[in-house]
């Protein structure tokens, strides 16, 4: 029998391949999606769509309470422009939401109590987006850590491993990772401002690495973008 | 101008001690309970009287999804028997709750970066209740190592402080505390068993060790029993 294994899904690019990697390298994943009131909320319905592809069995939509991530871009009204890299004078950009993804993964550890899993996998990378600080490295080290004086997997001998595969790669070999995982990247979706139809910008920050990570990685982009004004 | 401080408030015993101790500290606290279908949801209208009590201006009540905490005494079906000290074989209570202070420090983080607060409060303590593993120092100091690496605040060059006044305190150490703080344990709530007018049972875990702690302290116990069948 496989081991079970936590699998962070928004429904975008990383954390689908993600999904192909944890499943090609052997584990049966249980799939875990949040809705938060993000402006892209077509991403829980791109995550649906990816864990069907699969044929995950278990996937799990946790609601959260709407007011918990305070100011950010992905959260917000809309009224930040995010259709260029939008860097405060420190390096952080302003789709950074508040503690998003030590939040993911408490949940995540949570359920791992609960399923007795000992493997999670979250979809990060601290190359195109390292100014997010819960995309680096030792990010996932201190959660790593964290985990394993949090839990009663731990004080009964267990060990808790955060994989983030795909933390020192590029869009290009990311994608490129996805591909030899049978990702179907056309299921995917990215855009900070979709349109009602959910078809793609192609101008956000978000849509141009995506854009620039198919060129890298010499594969057709199957990204439906909004049709040119 | 005070700092401002998150302080994790259930309602009970420790963390109003707590919060009675942030404050006599010097720091203008912004409450945060958490509503998740505990048995025992008087603790959040006991919170509420507590918070009002010291005359907390912010008092965030975030109500988390119920499916999340699996397998647990506290939040259950009330079949697990609670009135003795119900320890699995590798110690941990069945009242423990997965991942639970990891997530609730989570949400306190978050409210960190939005609210540019650095220092956050929890009740927790290892003398009495030793076998939940989030309740010991090195979950505390691992849960500081992941704040300072997970956000906004620490990758500008500031830190962010746990505080668990508590954590080395026993029941009666902690009672002491909180008087010295001003605090009126008439207000809060500990049973696991109460009846429909939150009156405690007496006989729980909980109520039990509460008990010994004011005998401890020397304190006369302001508690309101049920009567005796």
């Amino acid at each position: 029998m496989k081991n079970r294994a936590i699998v962070l899904l928004s429904g975008g690019l990383d954390s689908t391949t993600c999904l192909g990697h944890a499943i090609k390298s052997g584990f049966d994943p249980v799939c875990l999606s949040f809705s938060y009131g993000q402006l892209h909320t077509g991403e829980i319905q791109a995550a649906k769509e990816i864990a069907a592809f699969f044929n995950v069995k278990d996937h799990i939509i946790i609601e959260l309470p709407k007011a918990v991530f305070g100011s950010s871009a992905l959260t917000g009204n809309g009224v930040i422009p995010m259709d260029r890299e939008d860097i405060d004078e420190k390096g952080v950009p302003s789709t950074y939401v508040p503690a998003r993804n030590t939040i993911f993964l408490s949940y995540a550890l949570a359920y791992c109590e609960s399923l007795d899993i000992r493997d999670i996998f979250i979809g990060v990378s601290s190359v195109d987006y390292s100014g997010y600080p819960d995309c680096r490295p030792q990010f996932i080290e201190a959660f790593e850590n964290l985990a394993n004086n949090a839990t009663k997997i731990a004080l009964e001998g267990g060990k808790i491993n955060i994989h983030a595969p795909l933390l020192h790669l590029t869009k290009g070999k990311t994608i490129k990772l996805g591909i030899s995982c049978g990702v179907d990247y056309s299921l995917t979706h990215t855009c900070y401002s979709p349109d009602e139809n959910m078809l793609a910008c192609g101008r956000c920050d978000s849509c141009v690495l995506r854009r620039k990570g198919f060129e890298e990685a010499g594969v057709a982009d199957p990204t439906k973008y909004q049709e040119k004004k």
